[in-house]
């Protein structure tokens, strides 16, 4: 069913503007505005001025890219964190998943995309030359490769690859395999056989 | 995943207001306000706005309360429809739904919600007796409920009867049946006895 009568034009902008976002249809943009309707008016104000906050103070990290309410992002400015390992990713989303593994502790470089012929994404339109100046100022010791498993992420990991093997760092990328807790059959046939010429030494999940 | 470090204040605030909206978790709330900041700073201006105008300027209708940008809405000023039928739905987004099917030229009363013992809603919580006082004032030929085929449907559509029986109107409630488009193995039995019990004169929906 497409609403296309609204009572009210207040009320159609608000629902316009949520069915621009991806994934929300119309449908779902009425049901959340008629929910903010309910709401008080200030828990209303103070949802409308955290988006109008969003571009007018969110900057991005001077040094990894990644968004920041500073210059610098907490972690780049974070002196607990190892600033000899870079890790590659893809957007501020893998940085998070990355962050909330806490498995990791060095910094990021956040590319902004990845190349793309089909969508015309060019190596120029990515952050790939400031990646390429910090490895040659020489403290870099290994750059880890932590891009989609994507014929994008394939291309581009290629071409990082290229421009930074010149400076004999360590360049490593993320393990592929059978995701924990997922049964083989379900695995594809490549990551399967990824995993079994790539396999390593048991160690028990059971241990004490 | 829970993602809990948030690499900026202001888009944590950000991801928690649309994290609090029905049906939207964290993650999807991140993937949101991510593709607000690749936005335009208009773009996102507009949006925070429209939100900000909800609660400021919608009002609800003085005769139907439905919401309005004014005091009487759209369709209840509008002197084509027929006054002497009220249709009685539980929210606005039911008058939405109605008026979009273009079957229906007489005016509404939103009740803004059902009776529920169990979520301690009763009739005073909602707009029944305004509801009385129309019927009461003579004017109305004909109340048709549409209220959801659900207990608190039920038992609401009951309370109403008992209060406006009286008065010697029309009470009439939609048509209950397998749906258009519906396989009859797929129609509850409910649904396919009172389909069959209240069946209606074939007309087919072939003819030209």
């Amino acid at each position: 069913m497409e609403i296309s009568k609204y009572p009210s034009k207040i009320l159609e902008e608000a629902v316009e503007e949520f069915a621009g976002l991806p994934g929300i249809g119309r449908r779902t943009a009425l049901r959340l505005v008629l929910h903010l309707l309910k709401k008080d008016k200030e828990e209303v104000a103070s949802f409308g001025n955290a988006i109008l906050q969003l571009k007018e103070k969110i900057k991005k990290c001077k040094i990894c890219n990644t968004i920041s309410d500073e210059d610098i992002c907490a972690i780049c400015s974070n002196p607990n964190r190892d600033r000899s390992v870079i890790c590659i990713v893809e957007n501020v989303r893998d940085v998070l998943a990355i962050e909330n593994t806490s498995q990791y502790n060095g910094l990021y470089h956040v590319l902004d995309g990845l190349i793309s012929p089909m969508d015309g994404i060019g190596p120029k339109d990515l952050e790939i030359e400031s990646l390429v100046k910090k490895v040659e100022q020489g403290e870099i010791a290994e750059v880890i490769f932590a891009l989609g498993a994507t014929m994008e992420g394939d291309t581009t990991n290629f071409y990082i690859f290229r421009k930074i093997e010149p400076f004999h760092i360590k360049i490593t990328m993320l393990a592929r395999g059978v995701a924990i807790g997922d049964d083989l059959e379900y695995a594809d046939e490549i990551t399967l056989g990824r995993s079994i010429s790539q396999r390593t030494i048991y160690e028990s999940t059971l241990k004490p």
